[in-house]
């Protein structure tokens, strides 16, 4: 039977070509419990792809049809037609392997398109890193799932317990093993998460498809909304950002893609950043943007392409309403407004940078408490409509892009997880770089750390490995300014 | 600047989509020299990376734009705007690993499209092999080479001489090294050949593209075509088969196909095939078209799949004129045209569908011996047509497919061939299965043996396996027929 599909996921499929994959990504890796090696942990994946569960999930395949009116539709397989062996692949890293090389694979991972006629994931099972750890590619398309469902999906198969055993793998059905917190909600002016900084949120890719919805919910409040629209258009025009800005200048991120992509990633220890925030004065995120506008700027001027007007960020923020900030998952409770950040690219010193990105994120929080929510959405809507629609319609960008980069924080782990005694040591996000859209940030907490990762087109974009650079040298001048 | 595409070729690009990628390709296993292993092999291959030359061909990109009104055109990137990194890629194999492991990457790694905004092709440096062994994976697209032209770049890449060193990789530029004998035309009624059983022939995948050049140049003869059609046709609805077959039944090969592939191939001595064709008074190419009948029949019949009119093959023959069988490759040389075989998978004896094959190919090269070329070319283009104009329209099959699968033969190397040493030992063709023809079969043979390379898609055709035991079966009982 064909289950109606939401029109704002089949979007991600009308809208995805070749040189615009539509699946967000995982790359996790794991530590394989004391005493045992990397071969362990892979014949653990090996003895659960002898099994014939497979969750209802990754069991979800996209169709349409004549009957469907050309409208996509979900159909759920049975069991034994998932190819399992088509969507959990082997992989291994060519020798001597450390991060490089495997980020080198997974950057080719996912430039490449999933199969449409099956359900719309694959797990790649990677092996040969040399220092004994193991990792695991996974791949979903964002029709099916979005960057945060997914983690959620992941989350639900781990558990907290370093010694539970005859865990299933994260495809087959699974009971919740163990009480993990959920992610909570609420943005850093809430205080409702552990990590105060962090604006939590479902994912950058999952913007598009709310955006349309976030539109027509506001419908009926479109009348309130206008005077609240034009207050922050006003400020975007005079350059300090807000929750709107149309004032972005034309960069090399700002360009029509290609197929392959590029991924890199950093991590950095999440007490580090946390005390750089509070002698600052300033939330995590903050401290976040300007690493990344710091990394923006040096990157661009190396290229001699540092344009003389500041770039603009689109951060996606959490809209949970206050009053659920109790770690309960209701449903829509998960909307995400944006706001637009000016990264303060034009001044040299960090500090000033600093200074930008805090008051202009605290504006434009203020500027988002003063609207309803229906208000905010319908807001955010018009500020990604221009990327939704030439994403959509694979148009060439416009001259003057909305914003020249998205940047978002995706709320992981907040304690460590274990998959059958092996430890989740990192999970590094990888998103969906569009038309006019060649750079995608995206970061993650865990326990202890946060990462940074950085998707970007493989032929616009060609090498991210200097901005890993940047951001470790940004993270030092924002210490030293602090005077740390 | 544009150099203009031959509009044959631009239809590759045209057709193509992700259910059809449109690459040929080619697997090839090293042996390392004597005291050598195959991490040497990989560092000869690392150090030719750091190299800046490029061939020309593998620096031509497919562009179209306004000023080209939309046609399709070729553009040849300077030396340095080559991304080698994205083209030539490391690869590694899950431990422990055979054959069978690097089918299960190949077959990925022939199902991915290629990136349309570089050079069309892809080299993949493969370790892990068990038996110390390298491989290579290349793919290349069909607007930019067919199999003949790709096999032709890799063997003027390599050297007769073991002991040559220095020898610069496949992607660099390179003078002929050594006097290499090209591939011989003839079909095997001309004896221009040393492996007089095959229909040498520049791959299968050349056959839409040519039969359409091919109508084009018959124009001018079309007046005197149509007897012999007639002719032909007649005798095809007389079920023996010919030149042009009317009478193909509907197989689980002839559906639309998605774009997951799935390849297998297999090897056997040549010399074993050629004393089995001397026993039966047959050539070599009709002893492989009766192990692929045999093998066909088990297939289906395991399923409870075949038919009960006998399959039909189209098997593709070279039509190169008599006169130029000295080697040369002169242009327009290589022209091709394709036989209808019956292969009577309904006879349960081997011993009668052999009889029924080689009646069948005598009959249709009787039949093309009597056109002239544009003639033959014609009515090839005549059997070809369906196919092509499904795969360029992307349409479902019709319910009655010209033929039931494309069987070609085409020449490898004749001598051993080395590259600095190490020891070209096998080369398994791969190529393109398309809609309504979800099975491939591709064969090539070298010094001194012969590889089934089967193409499939993955989902129509799931399990390909079966089939390399029924060859072998299958050679079996030709044999025991013929009293060896």
């Amino acid at each position: 039977m064909l289950l109606p599909m939401a029109p704002t996921d089949s979007l991600f499929l009308l809208g995805e070509s070749r040189e615009h994959p539509m699946h967000v990504g995982g790359l996790a890796v794991f530590t394989p419990p004391e005493g045992a090696s990397a071969a362990d942990v892979r014949a653990m994946f090996d003895a659960a792809l002898l099994g014939d569960q497979v969750a209802t999930p990754f069991r979800k395949r996209a169709r349409r049809s004549l009957t469907s009116l050309g409208q996509w539709g979900w159909d759920t397989l049975p069991h034994h037609e998932v190819d399992l062996e088509h969507h959990v692949r082997r992989d291994a890293l060519p020798q001597p392997a450390g991060m490089t090389e495997l980020m080198t694979l997974v950057s080719r991972l996912h430039g490449t398109l999933l199969d449409r006629s099956r359900p719309l994931w694959e797990m790649h099972l990677i092996e040969g890193l040399a220092d004994g750890r193991y990792a695991i590619y996974t791949k979903i398309h964002h029709a099916l799932a979005d960057g945060a469902s997914s983690m959620r999906l992941l989350r639900e198969s781990m558990s907290e317990d370093p010694h539970r055993q005859n865990m299933p793998a994260p495809w087959q059905p699974h009971h919740r093993l163990t009480v993990v917190p959920a992610p909570t909600g609420g943005t850093d002016t809430q205080g409702g998460s552990t990590l105060p900084g962090l604006a939590t949120l479902p994912g950058l890719a999952t913007l598009p498809g709310l955006a349309w919805g976030a539109a027509r919910a506001a419908v009926g409040e479109v009348a309130g909304l206008v005077p609240a629209a034009v207050e922050t258009v006003d400020r975007a025009r005079r350059g300090t950002g807000g929750a709107l800005s149309l004032t972005a200048p034309h960069t090399l991120f700002n360009v029509p893609i290609s197929g392959a992509r590029h991924v890199a990633a950093r991590s950095f220890p999440l007490e580090r950043i946390r005390l750089l925030a509070k002698h600052a004065d300033a939330t995590i995120n903050d401290i976040v943007l300007t690493m990344c506008a710091g990394t923006l700027r040096a990157y661009l001027h190396t290229r001699d392409a540092l344009p003389d007007n500041p770039l603009i960020a689109m951060v996606p923020v959490s809209l949970r309403a206050p009053d659920t900030g109790t770690g309960d998952r209701t449903p829509g409770g998960n909307r995400v407004g944006v706001l637009m950040c000016n990264l303060a690219t034009h001044l040299p010193d960090p500090a000033h940078r600093l200074e930008t990105v805090r008051n202009c994120m605290n504006e434009g929080k203020a500027a988002l408490q003063a609207m309803s929510p229906a208000q905010v959405l319908a807001m955010s809507a018009l500020g990604a409509a221009p990327l939704g629609v030439e994403m959509f319609l694979g148009r060439r960008g416009p001259l003057r892009p909305p914003f020249n980069v998205v940047i978002s924080n995706v709320a992981g782990p907040r304690t460590p997880l274990y998959w059958n005694g092996a430890r989740l040591d990192t999970l590094y996000p990888l998103s969906i770089p569009t038309t006019g859209q060649a750079l995608n940030i995206t970061c993650t907490s865990s326990d202890d750390q946060i990462v940074f990762g950085l998707t970007g087109c493989r032929r616009t974009v060609p090498d991210l490995h200097p901005m890993l650079d940047h951001l470790d040298a940004e993270l030092d001048l924002l210490e030293t300014a602090v005077g740390l």
